[in-house]
């Protein structure tokens, strides 16, 4: 486990897990790395999302699977804001999902956005969600190194793409919590209308 | 001037005028275009911001130009969202810039974001600010078409990039319109932690 | 099951089904008819409400009845909307019921109001009650059509007053929604003070 | 002057004055009346309100009259609640003009309301605003008691539906106050969701 | 069972009885007060919190006991306010804290404080702890009485400082009542920036 | 002039210059010490508020002076924390209040506090303001070095009491900087309800 502490976040690279979902929980990342911050934790590992773990009724709704949402191998973001609005956690996952983009997209691919998806030509690279308890939201971004595990969906993996996964989670969890100091820092030097 | 109506915006294009930073203030939308709605204004025109209308206090320390902002032609973007934080009116200038990025990328350019910044290569592309009245929070982004105008900073123009500004403009306030009715829909979709 | 779609609510006209308390929950007009907006839903059917479903503390502790709402015919309207906080949920709560009020005195019958219930004389012809979860907060109002069902309490139905329940459904429904529009706008043309 | 103390607010009868537009200001509660809780003020007068003391720009727009909101001999209004959203003050100027509604129909009058404006038959009864400033909202209703003063608008006047001007001022106010004790009250009497 | 009511705040003094961490749920002091005002309840009695009634997870974590807060006899003050951010709470249980201390300070005494944590020299005072639900946010303070009861910490109560514990219970509870009124009378009497 | 940086705000030591009042407008701190956290800024100097720029309506009410407040010399903390409610910044002035006294009484003294007011036995030791604005909430707290400068109060100083100014107001500022990290901290570890 690494950490790396900016103004107002903890950067914590945690060691391979599965991602099951239950991970979305408040304060998961306190019980495990005991930070005390509003945190982005990444890691490598299997992604593999039951039903009863899912926070997307739609996705719920539109497929009868008993694991949703599989991946072989991907790259794991959580992130966890406390004190804040169910609207307030969606805009910062659209800005955790564009930093996503522009990171592998720094390695002269192309990729396509489509709210908080990201896709490969028609294969999807990405799965994402947001949440709020009762005194935090939650954003996970999950990005496929490799393109197995999936049913129903064509997916694709950073391996495929030839991107370098570690520098890529790196980057972007770095510049996740490097844009919101940035944006905490820009908040206090505008004169008011 | 034409109007596009989301479902929770609405989109204006109105005639070329200049940008004087004035337009920046609570309501400016309501007295010209009759919008009763969160909007986004697009236009075209000179931008000139006077020192007394300019917002970032951190540019007004930097500079001492009687007019720190100036381009002889850009594409105006005025965003309104009523009853929002001041945190938040910033969240979602970054989504705006990085929406012109993605739209002025998909013409096959690369370009650079610093925060709410965009350039080519090393010459700067965008100007942006945001900030909060007592009833709204409002954002500006100017995009310069031609690279004309500016003291003091190297300056590109979409001209130079050999894009149509028209209908880059007219992408720009669809897309950012549509993000935000897509975050409402999704907030709508998720069950709570 | 008939929508209309207002700026800022989905109106939902759902067919006949019971009311038992667990439909205020979150997201349960998204599980049942997909409504991805702010939103009212309105239906006829049974009322009856278990100890476990009921939300008002203060009428459980009043009364020791299995099931402390009961009526065998009313019209219901389950309001849902997000991000909002406890008192505002109240606050719209209030103004559901002048709503139907309002729309019910047009038949020329005068009502008692106290607080969020209403009286035709002494006879109880509505409950009511509003809260808040994680993600949104709810409103519940059941309007008697038939004055049976009810324990311990003189309630009163739109059928003794002759007055029509299918009309007053749709117009309370459309009247709240078309109010939040208003409001909406309204907040849009004022000056600060 | 009397003071009547609920709860959570002052109500505040007032010796006869003009409103002028400049007592929706923040803190001329208390300047005046020394109030230090969220307050209504209530008393009767003149009205007449010029165009630099109007809050309501759609009115502002759409007329041309130096003085455009005028009456002879008005009950006004004068709610402020203290930190508070815009939309929240909206919603409350919303209870309030049902409240007002429902005293002056306990006269045995039937008015029709139209947003937060109340008519007899097609002639205006009343006038309102609400607004925001840095640290309180405020709201502002004006029930003509004579129908004299206005220009272009046809008006009516309690006088003309032979109410007791003083028994309504006084109901309004009260009920509005305990209106909102009420809601405090049921806000903390129920289970979450 | 004693009632006190200030502007803002019930405060009730409640029959000795025990605190097992349950006590700290919403809505708990309506439950056996009736108490529908924002509200502080005080008593005198053994505490005993076992792991899974626990809210500080650091304690947890820390300690391995089945029963981690152990006091033989305690006074215990549980406050709950409504419609609240968590760090809103968490500011007003440093007002508790410190009103707390300044209290007993007035015996002549000396205490430390290390954020929510009373001393006397190194021994234990006082434990807290404050959290948010759906509705409402919550603040224990448990200060002992007896030195007995606690494992793996040196604790100190109110009786080996011969400080009389029932009349620091009143005290404590009506200063901070006072302080919260206060407070708000203070917000309303002050022009905005 | 000095800086130390915690985790959410920056403690700047200036320069000794004078307060007059101006000093609690937002930005203030940027404007001369580039700062772009929340901040706390002590120095000492002279205190002398004309009418024009006090915050608090009722000492103008009060007093008929043209420069109500006056002191010689004084400790002067500007406390700035930005997109914060009303209410939350009057909660954080209590803290720092209470924080001032304890690090004075740490030098054997026994101070009395009425609110945000310190005193010493009957004479006023401290003046304090807490107000808002559009994009930050701010506090003034000012701590008389001398007994001199004030009409119609008898004031005392820290010299009276023998306590080096310097000292506490390194002390207060830290600790105070010290509590709201350690708040922040507190927030994320506790369980919600």
């Amino acid at each position: 486990m690494k950490i790396i502490k900016t103004d107002y976040m903890d950067i914590i690279f945690a060691e391979n897990m599965e991602y099951t979902g239950k991970e979305i929980e408040e304060l998961w990342a306190f019980k495990l790395f005991n930070t005390q911050k509003d945190n982005i934790v990444a890691f490598k590992g299997r992604m593999e999302v039951r039903r009863e773990f899912m926070k997307d009724l739609k996705d719920l709704k539109r497929e009868n699977l008993d694991i949703p949402i599989k991946s072989e191998l991907a790259i794991n973001f959580i992130v966890e804001h406390f004190d804040i609005s169910l609207r307030e956690i969606y805009l910062r996952q659209r800005i955790l999902i564009f930093i996503a983009k522009e990171v592998i997209e720094s390695y002269g691919i192309k990729l396509k956005r489509d709210g908080d998806d990201l896709y490969y030509k028609d294969r999807k690279l990405s799965v994402s969600i947001a949440s709020k308890g009762k005194i935090s939201g939650k954003i996970h971004l999950g990005i496929n190194i490799l393109s197995k595990g999936a049913e129903h969906v064509k997916i694709i993996g950073l391996n495929d793409l030839k991107i370098d996964a570690d520098e890529v989670m790196e980057k972007i969890a770095i510049n996740y919590a490097k844009e919101i100091d940035k944006i905490e820092k820009d908040m206090r030097k505008t004169f008011p209308l």
